[in-house]
């Protein structure tokens, strides 16, 4: 929890009151890899905050191809926001990819903690616009860049997950098969 | 200025101050069709709210080729968030598909409005998840339809945009060349 207490007094500034709450909302969980944490088809009310590890959100498609939508690696959120935002149920998969620390928040918790401690407003501001950010240069990059261009970013953007990713959600997230994938790597250099 | 009063007033309650100071930090702009509101390699401070006709943001890569990132019809904001929340200069150029009315508001003046009026966080931040909902499915739409379905998509959320749109807008919005928009287009009975 000390961690997320330090991540968010580096954005602003927080009383005793906002910290107990937070406290009083949120736990502190260890998950194994693999450990699914939100199901397709589910009514989500959770959203996660990663201390350590990386866990990943991906949807399936009807003959059962997964397609990547989010890697959260350390001091990032993740959840199903289409489902939240839009009141529908989870279209999405939330799985942990290696044993993962998260922070646990109730949605309607943190709803509550904009209500009782209006200065979260501009956080979850900062949170949002560095999320949309995030998501508008992946749709550019998508759009403009080579596969292998693409590979590069992603290897930039998230050092070390190739080390405990299974191919087909990198592939997945980069739009490409697992052939090109492994194309790619044998082009770096990589195994 | 009606409209985006409307519109506000839809989502958040708005004292008559706020209302006043949204006149001052904002002004109404008639912009024919063509016309670029942000150039590339520009410092961005400018936000627009469209309320008539359709502007677009892209990029321009190393051959001169554009790839769309958003279209904003009635009631969406357009900038180049990546420049403004970075805080580096623009990628993008955003320009007037058809002739237009947008209000502009200045990036600082929208900053000072959330300052001075904080229920305006509020209405920002479902501004954003809006925004972010919108940029998670069109990423999931990109993995996982193929590219007649994508068009099919793009039909039903801008219903009459291709009769003002140039085809390599719509081609590279959709990821695809100028030819296979114009295939899928023959095998949907348009010309």
């Amino acid at each position: 929890m000390e961690q997320l207490i330090n991540y968010i007094t580096s954005k602003i500034s927080l009383s005793p009151e906002a910290k107990d709450y937070i406290y009083s909302i949120s736990k502190k969980r260890i998950v194994e890899k693999g450990a699914v944490l939100i199901c397709e088809g589910q009514k989500v009310n959770k959203i996660f905050f990663v201390t350590e590890g990386c866990l990943s959100s991906y949807c399936t498609d009807e003959v059962g191809r997964e397609h990547t939508l989010q890697f959260a690696i350390k001091n990032w959120w993740i959840s199903d926001y289409i489902a939240i935002y839009n009141n529908e149920r989870s279209q999405l998969t939330v799985e942990s990819l290696k044993k993962s620390q998260v922070i646990e928040f109730s949605t309607q918790g943190l709803e509550d903690l904009l209500i009782k401690f209006p200065e979260f407003e501009v956080f979850q501001r900062n949170n949002l616009e560095r999320h949309l950010v995030s998501l508008q240069k992946r749709i550019l990059n998508q759009l403009q860049l080579s596969a292998s261009e693409r590979y590069d970013v992603f290897v930039q953007q998230y050092p070390d997950i190739e080390s405990f990713t299974p191919n087909y959600h990198i592939a997945s997230y980069l739009g490409i098969t697992q052939e090109s994938l492994s194309r790619i790597r044998f082009d770096r250099g990589k195994k």
